[in-house]
């Protein structure tokens, strides 16, 4: 559990100031804010774009080329009918209580999580405990609840509370309904009783075409796409299973009143896998081998259950060999997560993997697994990865009728030894008339331990009696000159089975603003000069351009850098601004931009430029080529800076940071 | 005008086989087809998602890298107000008829066309001229009129006909109205008499938060999230003018009944940049040198609006000389739009930018061009490139207040001689009392000219007598004890302007669809199989990996090249079915995979491999890195397939095409 968050170099980490630098550098900005703004709604500027990009291409690069994934890309607006079947209409919901009074509406499991943490909080300061920001505060949305009492409690009533918090997600609407009676639960604002929950559902719904009869939603997820393109991406891919799909795009949730800044928003961007296996074999995974010693930070069920929050950490392979992760494909995809975390530049420590509890997940899903970040938030949500079974498919198949299944031809063919009946339609039909399609039907159903017994009393009476529901009382008496049951060996050469999905999928917007927070930190001695370490590869702009001053022949050879840099596409920015060269370096430390290019009388010269580090300051000194293959490299992530420092000249002449 | 659209090797065009090589090959489905489907919305799958994405990477680096652009990402989901000033609430409609009888809705526009355009083919047949596929066709969309009769028109009817087909993007409601009702326009299933033009938003609705009383749309464009971003990304680019900012993403549009395929959709990508530029000085453009030369096939306005679509070859500087296009900016842009569509290849002859008409462009706009490309469905708009004036910034701003604007020093600070008023206050108000305030606006509103007569007056007479609204009788006299009028020097130190917009829009998925029937050929004597040739940078997947057979010792060489080429961020894919080589490079030309490399014996004995071209067929053979280092060249367009079949060994073993 977090207790106060603090900054890659140890200093407290002071949100307010991030979310100063980032509005200031334009990262984003609260969208139609002249309009007087959309909760939940937000413009992304330019170094905010350019970041998100550079996150969405390096997880293209990650999991769709590096597994020859199938890309698709699928409307946002969906019919009713799809979101019916895929339960969304009914079920996709958060629970709201309403103020009577004040017409003032909240999130019932939002509500009692900071009731309780408020109190908690209250409870700790009567102790005289120390009251720390963030911890106590696993899921802290920005407070409602602002003034808190001093207030002792019972230290049953704080384990009650402790063990409500770390269960938060397990409770269904009434279940919250009844915490908010029993610990007295109201409006913050003015101790107003709130009316019971009730379901919300969040999606955004509209109309498609001219008649207005054709109801439609914004999507909540991309994952129904891809779901309905399964028999075709099957084909596709030469019919060659396992495979994956993989979607990136915008998802929608009307959220009943978003808070948490870029954490909780109504329109966000997704990127989703949905990998299919045949749910036979124990879902393997053909490269399980190369992350099977990976260690993960693992929070399970039966720990949250206990009401604590423990992490333990496990090697994958261990994971699933104990069933902890309920299969190698899983498991897999779960390493592999933490990897593309990492590689983007998310600090290892404030990775945890957490488990679903039985309610949290859906019916039908075998294990799920939600990779958490540490914010100073908590820890936030940014990947789910579950099992979701066969469920997407069967619905839809059974909805619609279409195959969205395997069909393999087996190698050895399957000898099933069954007993079959036959039915002597010629006598059958003259016999039951209207009924006679009924008693076939009932005949098809018999089970074959029935069968069996009906082959022996067959051969015994001369006649059997079976159930057959809407004949006459409801049986149907067959003599032996109607049917025959007989023990056979049938050969299926085909196998049908509808394959299982596993579904990692990527909140792109929660894990760029972890990143940031991540990445911030202040230079000794001056707080007041935020800096944010972007990799090269992940930075918004990878070059900063910088003449000495405004000398007319500084001009050409700025000109020449930035075009060259331009011709390897790599990003730079030139500051020719007046402003001081440590004030110029000191905004692109706010713009997380890891290199800068002084242009100085030496330049003019020699043709020589130096290149300075963001995070130590440090420089070196080469030619316009060497440079520019040394950025080159940087932001392929083949080399680092130490690499770089280490291979070319240091500069230490002029005074930049 | 076209007459039978012909592929690059001459071939007739064919629609039909094109459109299923697509959907066979997945690069666009119908979605939700098992539910039925909605009409004009699309599932992209593999190679349909990555030719977009390829396409809109050159874009980024062709406009945004290139010219240091603002990239920005707002919502799509945008309140109500925003629209509703933008102008969009109320205008952004097109007119649809009714058949009271059936319900039927028709788009009036559409029909008109698609009537008079069947008569016009019927009159060819009753002449006994032939009629071709594309012939008189300019817009044409999947035809409703099936049945063409074959009657002769008069040669004044012919005429008149052909001169509203020419402006038909030229007409509003009630013209549409009148042309059907003098035309005798209906339904052409029934026959029956349809409803007058009626506007319909094309705006989907829906509405923000969950008590449903905040209304919003999905965006029609990207424009709006720019236009109010104007402030703080002037700001960003440190108040510097002129820039650019840049969007890409999916806008939508409720179509009243979307048809020619992905031409017409209500859900598509669009990138759209806006250039603010200050009005004064002619709008210049520091770069306007660079394209000036440039040729574009131009259609005019007036000839137009006289009947007719002849194009004339004109260089940009010139267009831009004469008056043609209204300033460099425009034109800079124009030439730039299409430098990008020949990058992504294509067809050089079938574009051309068309003139708005007075009527069709915004009242606002200075001056408005379409690039239109050349389709079997005609010249369809791909890209608009419009001056918008001051319009956006300056509603938003009346609107909210906010400063959408300019501010900026003056070198020379501006001196105006000017009439001023003073009024002495402490008489003025007791005089007028609560019409103070009132009488204080007329004064200020006083023109320079009226300024100065009435100093005159006030000399001679001692007193005035102005128009005051709301004083009195609506006037007020005034004494020279309470005002004096002086001749004055101001100086202003700083010049406030709105600038104007230059925008030009892109249709992605139009861009993208015509890209394919520019690309699209088969080969000579085996009409069955089509080709795409793409370009190396375009096509979805860049080389195929075929092993000669399914032997083993041909595996671990394919994994090699699979990873090798993985590694430089190449995207290959493995065909080892148990087709023919030729089958399996076969479905790779419908593909557009450019390049393909054979594992064969020798591979085994010497690590070479040959590299065959998917246009010409003919192969090379070098090694491993030889082969990487040329394809790595070709995708990122530094190199052609000529440049390296002539530096590498040719190679004529296989047979393979």
């Amino acid at each position: 559990m977090a207790s106060g968050m603090t900054t890659k170099n140890g200093q407290p980490f002071d949100r307010a100031a991030l979310e100063q630098l980032m509005k200031r550098q334009l990262f984003y900005t609260p969208a139609f804010e002249q309009y007087g703004g959309v909760s939940g709604l937000y413009d992304f500027g330019p170094p905010g774009s350019a970041l998100t990009d550079a996150i969405i291409t390096i997880w293209k690069d990650h999991f769709v080329l590096e597994e020859d994934m199938l890309l698709v890309d699928c409307p946002m607006l969906t019919p009713y009918e799809v979101l019916k079947t895929s339960g969304h209409v009914d079920k996709f919901a958060d629970w709201m209580c309403k103020d009577p009074k004040t017409g003032e509406i909240f999130r019932a499991d939002h509500l009692v999580e900071e009731v309780l943490e408020s109190r908690l909080k209250g409870d700790k300061e009567a102790r005289g405990q120390k009251v720390e920001e963030t911890e106590e505060d696993p899921k802290k949305k920005k407070k409602k609840v602002k003034n808190i009492a001093a207030i002792k409690l019972d230290d049953a009533v704080v384990q009650e509370y402790e063990e409500i918090l770390a269960k938060i997600d397990n409770y269904n609407g009434e279940e919250l309904g009844l915490l908010m009676k029993k610990y007295d639960i109201r409006n913050p604002a003015n101790n107003g009783e709130l009316l019971p929950p009730v379901a919300f559902n969040l999606m955004f719904q509209t109309s498609i075409g001219p008649s207005s009869n054709a109801p439609g939603f914004l999507r909540p997820e991309t994952a129904q796409g891809q779901f309905l393109n399964f028999d075709k991406l099957l084909r596709f891919n030469l019919q060659s299973m396992p495979f994956a799909s993989a979607s990136i795009g915008k998802s929608f949730r009307n959220e009943i009143s978003p808070r948490a800044g870029l954490l909780r928003v109504r329109e966000f961007t997704m990127a989703e896998i949905e990998h299919f296996v045949d749910p036979e074999g124990g879902k393997k995974h053909h490269r399980f081998e190369e992350v099977k010693d990976i260690e993960l930070e693992l929070l399970n069920r039966e720990v949250q259950l206990s009401g604590k929050t423990n992490v333990e950490t496990t090697k994958v392979g261990k994971a699933v060999e104990t069933g902890l992760v309920d299969n190698e494909t899983l498991g897999y995809f779960l390493a592999r997560i933490q990897q593309f975390l990492l590689r983007i530049g998310i600090d290892k420590k404030k990775i945890r993997f957490r488990q679903h509890m039985a309610n949290e997940m859906a019916h039908y899903a075998a294990d799920c697994w939600d990779a958490e970040l540490l914010t100073s938030y908590g820890w936030v949500e940014c990947v789910g990865c579950a099992d979701r079974s066969a469920y997407d498919l069967t619905v839809h198949m059974k909805k619609t009728g279409s195959p969205l299944c395997v069909r393999e031809n087996r190698e050895v063919p399957l000898k099933i030894e069954e007993w079959q009946v036959d039915v002597n339609k010629k006598k059958l039909g003259p016999q039951f008339k209207k009924d006679a399609k009924a008693v076939e039907s009932a005949i098809e159903a018999l089970s074959q331990e029935l069968r069996e017994k009906l082959s022996l009393d067959l051969e015994k009476e001369g006649k059997v009696v079976i159930d057959a529901p809407g004949v006459g009382e409801g049986t149907a008496e067959l003599s032996k000159d109607l049917i025959t049951i007989e023990k056979r060996t049938r050969v299926e050469n085909v196998r049908e089975y509808t394959p299982n999905v596993i579904e990692p999928s990527f909140g792109i917007g929660r894990i760029v603003y972890a990143l940031c927070e991540h990445s911030y930190w202040s230079r000794e001695g001056d707080e007041a000069r935020g800096v944010l370490s972007f990799l090269p590869p992940v930075a918004p702009t990878k070059v900063l351009i910088v003449p000495l001053s405004g000398r007319p022949e500084f001009k050409p050879l700025v000109r020449k850098l930035n075009a060259k840099l331009r011709a390897i596409r790599i990003s730079s920015r030139v500051d020719d601004s007046s402003s001081t060269i440590g004030k110029r370096y000191s905004r692109n430390d706010e713009l997380g931009t890891p290199l800068g290019i002084t242009v100085d009388f030496q330049s003019v010269k020699d043709d020589t430029f130096t290149l300075r580090d963001r995070d130590t300051t440090k420089q070196v000194r080469a030619s316009l080529d060497e440079i520019c293959g040394a950025i080159s490299n940087m932001v392929n992530g083949t080399e680092t800076w130490a690499d770089v420092a280490g291979r070319l000249p240091a500069f230490e002449g002029q005074e930049v940071d």
